[in-house]
């Protein structure tokens, strides 16, 4: 195990009806919210008239910014700083799935910034003081609400990056399960399929002898795989709401990852994706990892997973170590198509001619993942083995 | 899944050599420390030279209280609350396991109280402010160093009772593995029953539908189950006292139990016995957790003994429900004595004639456990089975 640093301060107010705690918790931090959502689904659902009523009831002034796209974009951030300028914000408010709090969470430092927002994207460094920032989560999937991280895209330069810094952590989250009984199935799934990825990015390393870390995303992988697809074909489930959103939480916060060495694969390869073609983030993961599996399993990396399919999976011990190894990236695969997701990248309109670009992109920060270190050439052959 | 406020600001430095961090962190919170430990074993050991050093150079002044009991004792606690006062202490630091942790946690509380401290461990709504408390962790098993709780005795009217406060959960705590490598066997053993206990007691419930905390709850007794024994027979094996030590802590910080009805059996059965005779905690917990399982399984409960021994110990599902909770309370009982644990009150010098007394002031709180609530008759009867 390696040394590490805890700290995970978000305070969560879980379960139905925690609304209520918003304007108490909020006065504790500011008196001006600047409320950043994305399209119209709050005003559908309500959340939005229940979240203004309690600002007014507890004389707290708030400005709007709406509209926030899937993937946020740093226009959309700027925009959002110059509301918290023009209006003296002294909070920002994210209510929606990761795409809000991220946007938000950008908002919130770029607030201090001087210079034009994308650079503290590009270099976490320049972040040197962040607004204090809470969410209400409406889609369990990004896990925004309960870490430092947030990613935006730049349409101009088709990137899309993320940044991170400690005070980018919301003070609280409200994680209603209830509030996502409206996500759509589509929705539900990609969201399942981004939990997952964010786990299987902490649990398959080098590190030996994290067997606590381990067993704890093994936890959170089969709370996935019980409760997607019940939550995609009972979308009014609470029980499987509710284990998944706290999953979501989870996987992110730190808790997978601490004492291991890290470097993220899957992710950085979907981000290219989704920068240039614009799809939903979870489809995107969920395409990669089959593919991503498959292309990094050897004679050097087979152990890990088998333990995976062994303690995930369940698969038989006594088998042989490839089969195994197999028959639990098969699995895999098979649970993202039981969610209803697509399997190759040709579905979500991806060809082969901007390939070459994105595998170059993705590995623009260095090689990336850690039981096998990837280069451009390995990025294109799993984006070429997922078209 | 329950309803739950989930907040756990205590910040851990885990690993090798952090005590370094020890100067800087807390003069974000003190000038004059208290420092609170047991016995001799850190002076032997280095950590307390360590710690001197550390403070002189950083320019930190201290005083110091040592001798604290195992079971932590109230005038123990006035003795602390003492000095604090007299040379104007601001923080609190407790070096070594549960007691000076738990000892350090009620001074920093009795502190700011007017009345006996031993008011505000009858009755913690007593407890208004907490000095700032940190701590350095020799010994993994009662989780005070993430947690807000603590225990303290009263040898006087033998009462041995828990109290908490949000604000008595320590600001930052140092767990370096290698600080327990001369924990001896017993201890070491000890420890083990005890965190497998925390866990018990957040594990065994009613609440439907908590699949993520009893997956991560199988997780911390995987944990222990693997790397207990090895603690014990090879005390340097750093990764065995990692894992254990990050166990401790996830335990009873709170992460396993949020989402759930709770209501500890266990715990409040053995306080009674160590209140009177003094015995190790986590000895006590071993001895009677079989005979609590055994006493709880019924027709009722027994859905909870096939969740635990499927997914904990490997038993076929396939196999009669109450064969496998049979068979899982068995292998808890055979681990406990791999341990090198007794398994009978006898054992440790605890005979019939205060059964009765210990078990009518076990329920002085109301009836223990929720699996299956206990009154003083059933407590009587698993004491009497555990003789």
């Amino acid at each position: 195990m390696q040394n590490f640093n805890y700290s995970i301060p978000t305070k969560v107010f879980f379960g139905k009806g925690r609304i209520k705690v918003l304007g108490t918790n909020i006065k504790q931090y500011g008196s001006k919210v600047l409320i950043v959502y994305g399209g119209g689904s709050i005003k559908r659902n309500g959340i939005y008239d229940k979240i203004v009523n309690i600002l007014k009831e507890e004389n707290i002034d708030f400005c709007e910014l709406s509209g926030v796209e899937p993937n946020p974009r740093i226009t959309t951030v700027r925009k959002g700083i110059k509301i918290c300028k023009d209006n003296n914000i002294d909070f920002v408010l994210a209510v929606g799935g990761g795409s809000s709090i991220d946007c938000a969470k950008a908002i919130a430092a770029g607030y201090y910034y001087e210079g034009d927002p994308w650079d503290i994207v590009v270099n976490p460094r320049k972040i040197k003081k962040v607004l204090p920032i809470a969410s209400i989560l409406t889609l369990a999937a990004t896990g925004s609400e309960m870490d430092v991280f947030a990613v935006i895209s730049n349409t101009e330069t088709n990137e899309k990056l993320g940044t991170s810094h400690p005070d980018m952590a919301p003070k609280f989250s409200v994680l209603d399960p209830e509030y996502t009984f409206s996500v759509p199935a589509n929705q539900t799934a990609s969201g399942t399929a981004d939990i997952m990825s964010h786990t299987f990015e902490s649990y398959f390393t080098n590190t030996r002898e994290t067997f606590i870390q381990n067993r704890i995303s093994e936890a959170i992988l089969k709370t996935c795989i019980e409760y997607g697809v019940k939550a995609v074909k009972d979308p009014e489930n609470y029980e499987a709401r509710a284990n998944l959103m706290w999953a979501s939480s989870l996987a992110i916060n730190g808790l997978l990852a601490y004492g291991k060495t890290r470097n993220w694969a899957v992710h950085p390869m979907e981000h290219e994706l989704s920068a240039i073609y614009d799809i939903t983030h979870g489809v995107g993961l969920a395409i990669l990892t089959p593919h991503w599996m498959k292309y990094v399993l050897d004679e050097n990396t087979v152990d890990n997973f088998v333990e995976y399919g062994v303690n995930v999976w369940g698969i038989d011990k006594n088998h042989d170590k490839m089969s195994i190894a197999n028959e639990a990236i098969e699995k895999t695969k098979e649970y993202f198509v039981s969610l209803g997701l697509p399997t190759t990248l040709k579905e979500v309109g991806i060809g082969e001619d901007r390939l070459e670009e994105m595998a170059k992109k993705s590995v623009s920060r260095g090689k990336i993942g850690v039981i096998k270190a990837l280069d451009e050439k390995d990025v294109l052959n799993i984006f070429k083995a997922a078209l």
